[in-house]
């Protein structure tokens, strides 16, 4: 008999329908002898209708009663969960976070796990429940219901699966698993059996938009195993856990393409101490999320200057913009140009640790197909370079071709 | 510097527009420094929307699982209605039932409440915010959420005035307060300045739609005045209050007909111990509410028998035939008669108590107009009498004139 904690999203959730489908899922564990434990989202449109409500009241609702309104996306899910489930003769048990002892910080609208009081869970499973916990959802230990902002419910499940000691933590998704590249653009893309956190994280971050990098996070540092599978088949999906040696013996695990990035350069910035930092202080002001950056020396004629270049991400691109220019006289830069014709594309492996000439091959694949290489950065087992828009695909395949096959 | 309960229904706030609209009243009173809190229902419709999902679901869901998905109505006006404050600059700060320390027994989708502590509630208010309560709920003290049935927002908001002191307690509705009759039928009809428990009980139960009578009990119980008044305008309302002296030198209060309302006949009971018993534990064990009854023996050849007549709500009506026809056997009834084509007229007003002929005054006004009476069933402070359906707006009108003038 294990401990099962099971996420549905707002797609798997998002009619009454599918929440039947959900029960019949929980009813095959359960036949099975296993304890469940089933997190939920809103149903999917349920939250941008509360948010349509909000804006028709104010353009600025306060963060403490927005939580309070959204919350009831996540409380709704799980009362008609557990109803559908009633519905197979199961016994089933709804929680609202609050109710399933999840205390977070005061920040409304991005709260912070605190602390989880598994204890009424633990009741009631034991007395033969399923129980349905409100993802996404909190409250303060002063009572105030908090929520705990993108990806929240991935989080809520992690969490209790580190709280309750779950043997086996599932997050059931529209996609099959994670995958060597993204499978509609490169054809030969396989579904990864097992992933290590850290792989994780940078695909995470990288574009394979499978869960946000906090959920990870979270479940790296309390050492929560979960599976990443669909909710539309019975396909076994892939496992999310520490690294282990074997891992190590595949050089690269995926390879990434992020459409979503923009180029600035600005041109010729005097070198003083201290540019640099102004610069990008001024942009970490507006929360905006700088992410390779690369700086080359030019001589000019009389004073010693500088090309700065980074990318950021293309919605922040205008807002970047209106600041920098706002900073020119200030810092003395030449000119400031954007380039949104650009994309990311990165390997990721634990495997680049302990094999040499992994950057070399890259590089010597994208050159021999003349697609050329504007940025470069790397980390211990990540390599990123800033490529062509178009050629985008094209380096996908190439590169996964090189490393993982055809 | 009053402390003023408001409550506000599901019509009041049915849309954002008039949730805006109660901000804006609530705003008049705070600027005159009242402190106030305010309950507010699901905003129209919401609730049956909720209801359709869960019927999508299972046709018999658990009360329970109902409870926290019909919660969440409440849950969203608290939050829009404390947004639209905040738009108008004044701090305010929504809580649930639960938040707002309103503990009921466990009785999930009728629950009743067992007590408030109203601390956090009176700090909110100290600190300068408008308090907005979520009307309908609450929670046990093992902390489910519960629902107090039909009407429970006006029982929220009475049980809030008496925990908290208040000085004035207002329910907010779409009529402009009680009337000495239904105005749409009786042109000559007056809002009543006031009315004593008493008789708002008589009258709530006899078809005066304004509120459920177990929120009048409770305000009675508890001595809370609370006004009926109307969200459209800025009319003052109907005060509910403890009987004065001067209320007695009104003989009658309002006059009411109830069109809602079945005969059933009972012909030639055997008169043997038991029968009648027998009958209305049948009806009350299937929770029909019979009004009226009226016996009447009737001598045939050989054995001693009696008619019994008795009203009860037209809906109820199949449900009680179907019962009674497999107790004929049993019981030994000759026949069994339903009549839909009657309706119930009757007179309030606790200065009956003190004045003598009121009944006879009745009688002779209808026999003056050829309306013949059926049944007659009397209270310390009500006489009803049933009556033909179609002469029921007649009756309504030579009465009132009768007793109220014109």
């Amino acid at each position: 008999m294990a401990l099962i904690v099971q996420k549905f999203g707002g797609t798997s959730v998002g009619n009454t329908d599918r929440i039947k489908n959900v029960a019949r899922r929980v009813a095959g564990y359960r036949a099975q002898g296993d304890q469940v434990v089933v997190v939920v989202s809103a149903m999917s449109g349920v939250t941008d209708g509360l948010i349509k409500l909000a804006k028709e009241i104010t353009q600025l609702p306060s963060e403490r009663e927005m939580d309070m309104l959204l919350a009831t996306g996540e409380q709704t899910t799980i009362a008609l969960t557990a109803m559908a489930l009633h519905a197979l003769d199961l016994p089933a048990v709804s929680l609202t976070g609050a109710q399933a002892g999840i205390v977070t910080d005061g920040v409304h609208s991005k709260a912070k796990i605190q602390n989880i009081t598994p204890k009424r869970i633990h009741e009631l499973l034991n007395a033969g429940n399923v129980v349905i916990v409100a993802g996404f959802q909190g409250q303060t230990t002063e009572g105030h219901i908090t929520t705990l902002g993108r990806g929240g419910s991935d989080l809520t499940a992690i969490a209790l699966a580190a709280a309750l000691g779950a043997d086996l933590c599932q997050i059931y998704t529209d996609v099959d698993g994670v995958y060597t590249a993204d499978p509609r653009i490169v054809k030969t893309a396989r579904k990864l059996p097992e992933v290590a956190y850290d792989e994780m994280l940078e695909l995470a971050s990288l574009g394979a938009k499978v869960m946000q990098s906090r959920s990870v996070e979270f479940a790296k540092k309390f050492g929560v195993v979960f599976e990443v599978r669909s909710s539309l088949n019975d396909n076994p999906g892939t496992i999310v856990k520490e690294e282990t040696e074997s891992m190590e013996n595949v050089v690269i695990r995926g390879v990434t393409f992020d459409k979503n990035q923009a180029k600035v350069t600005l041109g010729a910035v005097p070198d003083h101490p201290g540019a640099a930092s102004r610069i990008f202080k001024a942009l970490a002001v507006l929360n905006l999320n700088v992410d390779m950056i690369v700086q080359t020396s030019s001589h000019g004629a009389g004073v010693k200057t500088t090309d700065i270049s980074f990318t950021l991400d293309k919605p922040d691109l205008p807002k970047a913009l209106i600041t920098l220019q706002g900073l020119q006289k200030e810092i003395g830069f030449a000119d400031l140009v954007a380039d949104e014709n650009i994309g990311k594309l990165s390997i990721v492996g634990v495997g680049m640790r302990s094999h040499s000439g992994v950057a070399a091959k890259m590089f010597e694949t994208l050159a021999a197909h003349q697609i050329n290489i504007d940025m470069i950065s790397t980390s211990e087992i990540k390599i990123s370079v800033v490529i062509e828009l178009n050629r985008g695909e094209e380096a996908l395949r190439v590169v996964h071709e090189a490393f993982l096959g055809t």
